[in-house]
């Protein structure tokens, strides 16, 4: 595979962060070297992932410079564009495979990299079996990112430590500003994590050093009952009159439903019914059945790219796990993804390693019960031993006329 | 009044933003070189506003640290607490006043320091009259602080820079997140800003140096129409696939009522009729008309409280108002209010003043036509101009265990 002429492709695909494109940028580092060693002759970016690769939407990387790298990992979500395309069974679309054969072999790409979530990681195996099966000699490695740090196979996931940030930071500023009245009142945080409440936990690192955290957090993990919730925020209110929740978008009671939905559906001025979120769920809750003041706060977008926040050992081992997928790539390996394996909570070590596709369920990893505690209404130690290293330092963002500066690709 | 055991006081009142705690910083700064002087004594806080005051919640301020004080200045939401009281007039309550000018005399308090909004301002003229009147020496001076930027008399006010970068930031980033796909979508952003439309404009601060800013800008300045704002959105999904559209909470038709309200009220699971916000009724109206995907983001409380991203230009002025308003005691001024006064934009200069507070109309001081479009859907080069330099600079904030460290009174 090493002559002069092999090229490499890389891809994102799936929901932004903040961290994915440390991952590409670390691609890129660890291509350019692999150049410079004479491996390999150039590193193409595919632009809206496989999509745009099928439309030979193609640019090249090689000659990215140090300054724009370093822009590149502090800019959120994905400067390559990203795609929701998974890839089908090859019976089912076999001239889906050989345009991508087809692209493959014209510009003699043997690395393909694809950075994403679950569906990006079903497209490896899938392309990895394809190229192997038809005897195209192509390294396809994944390198997994999520802010929902759902996927098995790995201690944790590149773009959550970011998120999770950016959730306990704005949960502590909000804890600061709720406390300046006297008067009794509740405001509840609502977070995302539709299956998984791993983002919803991180809103107790929060009190890791003062000991001011949300009173009470709900995940989705643990079943939801209205009436322990009623009970649960009115002795809050007896401790405390300014009352923090933290939950997870995807609580849902014991029978599965979620609280969103339930009963609690509103019908908008077009006489459609909605479905409320989680928050405003539990706002009427507290509101017609304790009758304080209440509010809800969706954290929204800014959880997965407010970039100007990321933590910088998200943003290190991003770049880290791109450069390491170019060396499992450089060293024959296909049909993998990247992990991370957790050696120490403190100090903090996690090892990358390359584990076979074919052996990653494609599962959601959810919050395991020993992080949470006996009431289902918080989180335990261990959880924030967990947590607390993966938030762990700043990056130093770079802002022109006041507001960060971002790399795009024009 | 100069003898050594005159005693000053300050107070927070109103709603909280990420800049009134550097203003507290700059009141005690200018007190300890007042103290060390031997001009006053002592500089006390009152906790929770002149509520607090009339229940003699002081804590002594004079020992302050630096490092204490540089905290101080990075911590989001009135350090001292708030209140909502507002001074009756005196025939209304004379008791109210007596017990002011007791605990006044008990601690022989001279100048009396009040940080706030509007109605903090009216506590600051009721007071420097009545205690006049009954021939107590107090100085009393106020120092705007608001978010909404809508004191009159003052070309800006201490807390709208750091709001301003923390939207122009994050629609920023949010404007990378939702350029990744190339289906069509519209994002609605939501800003506070029930009268004035102020922070809302800072939206278009996002694009001055790479022109991607938000398509569309919806003031409350500007009657809304359904009609105009369903064509305006239509037109700029012709030019670009990912649409973001910036509006006021508190935009409203002609006739005056508000967008928020108007027809599209909203029935809970309840049965009771609940108010969407202004997202929330674009966002419908959107669906519903135009039916590609859209989706409504409230910034919501972060605004005032995501002190880690504070404009430097408004922390810095915000210390030097409040060290201005000890000046302003120690001339012998009461019955002011500090204010800013803009020399020029470029080079950015503004003087501090002390104006009359009996000159200072309780209006909103609104965005002047100048700033805003001819279509009333964006904002011009003038008001660009204007808003600029306020969100200037960063601040280093103080980060511990990966989230910002605040100064919190015990």
């Amino acid at each position: 595979m090493t002559e002069i002429s092999a090229n490499a492709v890389v891809g994102q695909s799936g929901g932004p962060t903040s961290a994915i494109n440390a991952t590409l940028s670390g691609v890129i580092r660890g291509m350019k070297d692999a150049v410079a060693c004479g491996l390999f002759g150039k590193i193409y970016g595919m632009k809206n992932g496989i999509e745009g690769f099928l439309e030979e939407r193609l640019v090249d990387l090689s000659d990215m410079t140090e300054d724009n790298l370093s822009l590149l990992e502090m800019t959120p979500a994905a400067a390559l564009g990203s795609c929701r395309l998974r890839l089908p069974a090859e019976g089912k679309n076999p001239d889906m495979y050989e345009k991508i054969l087809g692209v493959l072999r014209k510009y003699n790409i043997r690395a393909f990299f694809y950075i994403g979530g679950n569906d990006s990681m079903d497209t490896v195996l899938k392309l990895s079996d394809y190229t192997k099966k038809h005897g195209y000699d192509l390294r396809v490695v994944g390198v997994p990112k999520t802010i929902d740090n759902d996927l098995t196979a790995t201690d944790h996931t590149p773009g959550f430590g970011s998120a999770a940030k950016y959730i306990a930071s704005s949960v502590k500023e909000m804890l600061r500003d709720i406390a300046v009245y006297t008067v009794r009142a509740v405001t509840i945080v609502e977070i995302m994590g539709r299956d998984a409440g791993w983002l919803t936990t991180a809103a107790a690192l929060s009190g890791v050093s003062d000991g001011r955290a949300p009173d009470l957090i709900y995940l989705p993990e643990h079943p939801f009952s209205d009436e322990r919730f009623l009970s649960d925020v009115r002795a809050a209110l007896e401790r405390r009159p300014d009352v923090m929740i933290a939950v997870s978008e995807g609580i849902r009671y014991a029978d599965g439903t979620y609280v969103s939905a339930g009963n609690r559906s509103h019908t908008d001025a077009f006489g459609h019914v909605q479905l409320a979120g989680a928050g405003k769920a539990l706002e009427e809750l507290v509101r017609y059945h304790i009758g304080c003041k209440v509010r809800s706060v969706e954290l929204n977008l800014p959880q997965r790219c407010a970039a100007h926040l990321s933590s910088l050992t998200d943003i290190r081992e991003s770049v880290a796990i791109g450069r390491a997928a170019v060396s499992a790539a450089t060293e024959g390996k296909s049909g993998v993804m990247m992990t991370f394996v957790r050696v120490s909570d403190n100090p903090y070590r996690a090892d990358i390693r390359a584990a076979d596709i074919h052996d990653i369920a494609n599962e959601v990893r959810c919050v395991p019960p020993a992080y949470i505690n006996a009431d289902g209404n918080g989180v335990t130690a261990a959880c924030l031993s967990y947590l607390r290293p993966l938030i762990l330092g700043e990056i130093t963002p770079c802002f022109e006329n006041g507001v960060p500066k971002h790399f795009v690709f024009r």
